[in-house]
């Protein structure tokens, strides 16, 4: 078995929780819904049939180093240039680019089919649109002439060099030098580390994004510059950049780890991006973006466990579930197992809603109300990437337990899913990170009116589904009020801290809050899904898949939301940890 | 940095927590806690200067398979042969078996450490005592004259052989047969999967204890007897049974998983232990303290885990912490950190706790209060089990998020034990099994009376700290007081729903059930470890582990133990998924 996107699960969260009917309007393109399906199940049949298959091998071959060239695993070639010559990696990029010029929305759906087949392999096209976003915006003309069309079609790939031994979330630290060799050009020198397909075999040339200080520049994290350091320079000649060794990982082993080594013959080759000394603004208009592809790696990935642990526990039989009629029942049958499958299922369609959201509201950010869209993505964008890769963590390991003994040895696959997705949580900033970025950074925007509006929102949904009062929604009503109002007294009180300057009372709290945030937004999104379902339902329509959304939505609601008074109480009441920290950690 | 078994708070758990003193002075052994102290730091010892070092090896080389014989790793024969020459493998045992006779509390200790050094080291000696309580109890004298012995010594090994490709956690399945001889012996053929330690090269002999069906046996897990079958017979020769494969696994990688074939060249010989298709009973004799040993285990780990990602904080700078003199500050400053921290210390203590106090119902069982006992230990083995292993997975996941990108990097040593660890919630029968038997086996052991005792003796604990006063314990008081309701009025209604036949309104909240128990009693241990280390610092007593204690206790009550409501709301409210699952799974 290998994975297959859930198309119709995806069109129906694009269209009902993140409004893509809007989306589309707004941008002026001719689609119909169908047209959109039609894209979805183009893309299903390249992730399931093409890359999904490689998964395995990426896992087994990983990507070996020698003399300074890595060999990506077999197979792997060969569906790059498939994704590429299909026009997939230019999907949301503007057409005048080379793009398809198509919304985040579908864009999104995409990314998370790819990575859905193969976190290691979608890794790849994730970094490119990262170096896009950053040329795009900042770059120069001749830059962009020279490197933006191929990264877009993705003949060439991009990489971030952020990351150098000691300085890891803190950038401050980072030595990597650039000087000016005065013809606009500069020669950089110095080793990074933690380079995700810093060196390859899968395009003829690689355009590193790098940051680097230069001579003179101010101390801290206000003194570093953006440059692109290609490997192959205009001249065809190799630049003076190489891969110096290989990570030795967890997971995504398909995918290189590099340790790059730039200037070991007196300096690479490279050129600014943007200003000098505002590297780091570069650095953060692509953040938005690159976070939420992340986040969608997550619910790519736990999708990818659950139809595997699904498709075991149909098959699995053992022992007799009560009222059983056969002697020995598939283990789908069982309690416990549906509950583990349920709960599988609820947070992979959770984390896709609040990261389709996301999606939809940086699309959003180019229509009429822009600002406020933008700040809806700004603040949902450390939700999205961290509260679904914090659920792939669960989910990929939850996966490994529904098969047993099986789960444990390393051919089923199961366990492979678990490594892969450890990553998620801890690159592109880990959730730590992300969730002091919503305290601090996030809930203050428009002096918290931001967040206000988002949980009106919620309190909308919350109403609606009180008014449908159908049975089918079990206590999901409620249940979601509730949790609601535990997330709005949690964002007053960390709002009230931070408004009286107050950050030690805020910043205990941060991670009980993105996981209240995110608990509170994914059910709203199920709940909505549910609704527009019920609504389908009530109209005429008979696919199974209305009832089983309106289900999932109750399970949610009853069994995985409760969740939200205990992380409500830890936030307003367990945050004064500071001084057990120093009795305890210093033991 | 490697492996210190904490033994200053394995005392104050097993004294203060665990009543080691009174299993003492029951048992008529002359010991001092300073004698306890001295045989711990001996253990200690071993545990950190021999087993710990080899840990990475272990991982590294695995045990390869090559015509029928497993190299253990480097380095692991001689500290196996340190450890038996110990005397340390029949620490619990029997003193006329040739043991220590120690209590199974102080065991427990040493099994913790055996474990925190390395999962796949410890996992062998787990192995032997299983072997040695089943013969013990069951076997002929014979057969205990001839295998108890140098079981008990460590000089040979035992295996349990029960799970077969179609007969995991149900056991009615099973093929392997057994004829007998006419001379008492019987000849076994069959194919057994999973068997840890099946074949090695760490002792001269291994007896193999075999599930196995005779001709005529009644059908399902009535039909099925235990047998002694060693890989070298009496009169020297080998036995006609061989390891035909070893497991790739995605941990323990230092501990062989095989899979054994008995009687390819016409049937294996062994001997009846215990009756005949009394064999399920057999086993069921040594599971509390099987169970209790991989609750253990997920002690030790996360132990370690918390160990390794508290000196990594300590080292690795990063940011400066809000109010710090420095520019940048360790990690273990920064909140999120702490709370990461705190955690893992917090659950480790509080499994910890729960171990020891099962450990101490299976010794107090011996005593005047047997029966009272035994069934404590009954109802704790389960939470042990399952809570400690579900927290060492959780556990040793934080340990990786704590050391950002280099937890993702092998050589740093916290992935492996994460991946290690994610054996323990599977095997010894899943934590799922763990759930149901603790709801449908446990919960109505005495009419209730046996749960209700132990949720009395909660609210015994609560009452005195709200007595204590302390400010340093926070909201620790009304915290414990409220999930004890949440734990009480669960129980209630799970047993009512027993009570009235209906396990379809039970079986669904097994888990979380579960979940709430280990949270409610792993905060009492906190508390009751607390407690005493209030009464020490007012006795004038200056130990700084005393506040570290009080504040640990407090941590887990403000910040984990409000869980308990959540979990309440699930068993009470979200059961009702069958129909859920019905419609969702089937999509």
């Amino acid at each position: 078995m290998t994975y297959r996107a859930p198309v119709a699960e995806m069109v129906h969260t694009l269209r009902n929780v993140a409004g893509l009917d809007a989306i589309l309007a707004q941008s002026g393109q001719e689609m119909t819904p169908e047209d959109v399906t039609a894209i979805l199940e183009e893309a299903a049949k390249l992730a399931g049939e093409r890359i999904a298959p490689l998964n395995r091998v990426g896992d087994r071959h990983g990507t070996p180093l020698k003399d300074g060239a890595v060999t990506t695993p077999p197979g792997w070639s060969e569906a790059y240039h498939a994704f590429v010559e299909g026009g997939w990696n230019g999907l949301g990029a503007p057409v005048e680019q080379g793009g398809q010029g198509l919304p985040h929305l579908l864009a999104a759906a995409c990314t998370e089919m790819w990575n859905g087949a193969s976190l290691a392999f979608g890794l790849c096209p994730l970094l490119t649109a990262g170096g896009i976003e950053a040329l795009s915006a900042h770059g120069s003309e001749a830059l962009k002439d020279r490197y933006l069309e191929k990264l877009v079609t993705g003949e060439w790939t991009a990489t971030m060099n952020l990351t150098e031994p000691n300085a890891g979330s803190d950038l401050s630290g980072m030595r990597t030098r650039a000087e000016p060799n005065g013809d606009g050009s500069y020669r950089i020198t110095g080793n990074k580390i933690f380079i995700t397909y810093g060196e390859h075999d899968l395009a003829d040339n690689i355009v590193h994004l790098v940051l680097a200080r230069l001579k003179d520049a101010p101390a801290g994290t206000r003194g570093i510059s953006l440059f692109a350091v290609p490997k192959i320079l205009p001249d065809g000649s190799r630049n003076d950049l190489r891969c110096s060794g290989i990570e030795h990982k967890l997971g995504i082993h398909g995918s290189p780890t590099c340790s790059m080594a730039f200037g070991d013959q007196g300096g690479a080759i490279g050129w600014l991006i943007g200003e000098e000394n505002r590297g780091l603004a570069c650095m953060f208009t692509m953040m938005n973006s690159a976070r939420l592809n992340v986040g969608l790696q997550g619910v790519g990935v736990a999708e990818a466990a659950t139809q595997k642990a699904l498709d075991y526990a149909r098959e699995r039989r053992q022992g007799r579930a009560p009222g059983a009629s056969e002697p020995v029942s598939a283990i789908v049958a069982h309690a416990d197992v549906q509950r583990t499958l349920l709960t599988m299922k609820a947070y992979t369609a959770a984390a896709r809603g609040i990261c389709y959201l996301t999606a939809e509201a940086l699309d959003a950010a180019d229509g009429p109300d822009g600002k406020a869209a933008f700040e809806r993505a700004s603040l949902l964008t450390p939700v999205a990437k961290a509260f679904s890769t914090d659920i792939a963590n669960e989910v990929t390991s939850l996966g490994v337990q529904v098969h047993g003994g099986m789960g444990f040895v390393e051919e089923t696959g199961a366990a492979q899913l678990m490594r892969d997705a450890r990553i998620l949580a801890i690159y592109e900033g880990t959730n730590g990170i992300q969730a002091i970025d919503l305290v601090t950074r996030k809930l203050p925007l428009s002096g918290g009116d931001t967040v206000r509006r988002q949980i009106a929102g919620l309190r909308r949904i919350a109403e609606t589904l009180l008014k449908e009062g159908s049975p089918a929604f079990g206590h999901a009503a409620p249940r979601l009020r509730d949790a609601i109002g535990s997330l709005d007294r949690a964002t007053s009180y960390l709002l009230g801290a931070l408004a009286s300057n107050r950050p030690e009372e805020a910043l205990p709290g941060a991670t009980p809050y993105l996981r209240l945030f995110g608990l509170v937004q994914g059910a709203g999104c199920l709940a909505t899904a549910g609704l527009a379902s019920a609504a389908a339902l009530k109209a005429g329509e008979t696919d199974p898949a209305h009832a089983a959304r309106i289900a999932l939505a109750r399970f949610f609601a009853e069994n995985l939301l409760p969740a939200a008074s205990g992380l409500e109480q830890a936030i307003l009441e367990g945050g004064g940890f500071a001084d057990e920290a120093a009795t305890v950690l210093a033991v």
